[in-house]
């Protein structure tokens, strides 16, 4: 389904995906979610409820592409010094906005589709905001660590913890950072 | 609701989990899950549907928990050689199982719930088993990985891919086995 991933902006296809898109943002922040329906949405979207069923087959896939949407990166990660220090910054708030009651309703959405496409997309954003500060280190000719070790060692253990524990420490965050510097210093 | 997690054995609470569950498990088996609803599985439980509204409030509660029985292990970990063997062979299992069709399944069950307690009664019966592991590497003497340690660096990692990449490759367990056992020897 290529043509939800990057309709022609300013096209129908583009209009309806966006207004689609912002009425079950709407609606997820003002109404309980277990009431949002496709034709609630398609009556506040100014859509047919069919067009909504044609282009996302179900609401599960419509939300997990809502979800995905909003987990992509608004731009790059901020420049406060060296890339290590970007990436204790940027590490920071990923873990923040993740662990917050959004981000796990936002995870839990992308995860519970079966194709796995929004999934992956996350993962995609996730690992090109990570590649931005490995190319930062390069300019720089500082040591850091894979885009492998980064995924591994520091994305995947904030995400388990996440979704398996309910506790989630800010701290455990910078821990991460500094082991897998530690190891790619080694 | 700790009245779900041990049951009287043998008593009425038990015997109705049971057939419950079997009969979700049945179902699974047999049906596409989007036409296995409540008052099919109380029909074929032989119990009223109120009874499982009752107990487990709404249809993907109870197939988290269902999904969370079956992902209790049968089980402690083979008997193989060294501590260190028998994590590499548990650990290639446990990937296999996860990575599996009924695995994601179960996986994306126990995580679309809300209040979390299935994903952790499941990430504590896969703690409970690396104990077993490491209680044994301590008889033997042999340098072993901490819980945390394992849980971050092995399981983390392994559960990730399988959750949002959709590649998953069995030597990859093997080496992150080989990485976490590096460290801890370091």
């Amino acid at each position: 389904m290529g043509h939800r991933e990057n309709p022609r902006p300013g096209g129908r296809s583009a209009r309806v995906q966006a207004a689609v898109h912002q009425s079950v943002r709407e609606m997820l922040s003002k109404m309980d979610r277990a009431d949002v329906t496709i034709p609630l949405i398609a009556q506040r979207a100014n859509v047919t409820p069919s067009t909504i069923y044609r282009r996302w087959g179900d609401l599960q896939e419509l939300l997990a592409d809502v979800a995905a949407s909003r987990l992509q990166p608004e731009g790059e990660p901020a420049r406060i010094g060296s890339a290590r220090e970007d990436l204790e910054a940027w590490v920071e708030q990923y873990a923040d906005e993740m662990a917050s009651g959004v981000g796990r309703q936002m995870l839990r959405d992308v995860l519970a589709t079966i194709d796995g496409a929004n999934a992956e997309k996350c993962s995609g954003y996730t690992q090109q905001q990570l590649c931005v500060l490995i190319a930062r280190a390069r300019e720089n000719g500082e040591p850091f660590p894979s885009l492998g070790e980064l995924m591994d060692h520091l994305i995947s253990p904030i995400i388990y913890r996440i979704l398996f524990d309910q506790a989630f420490d800010a701290g455990y965050a910078r821990e991460l950072v500094a082991r897998v510097m530690r190891k790619s210093n080694a």
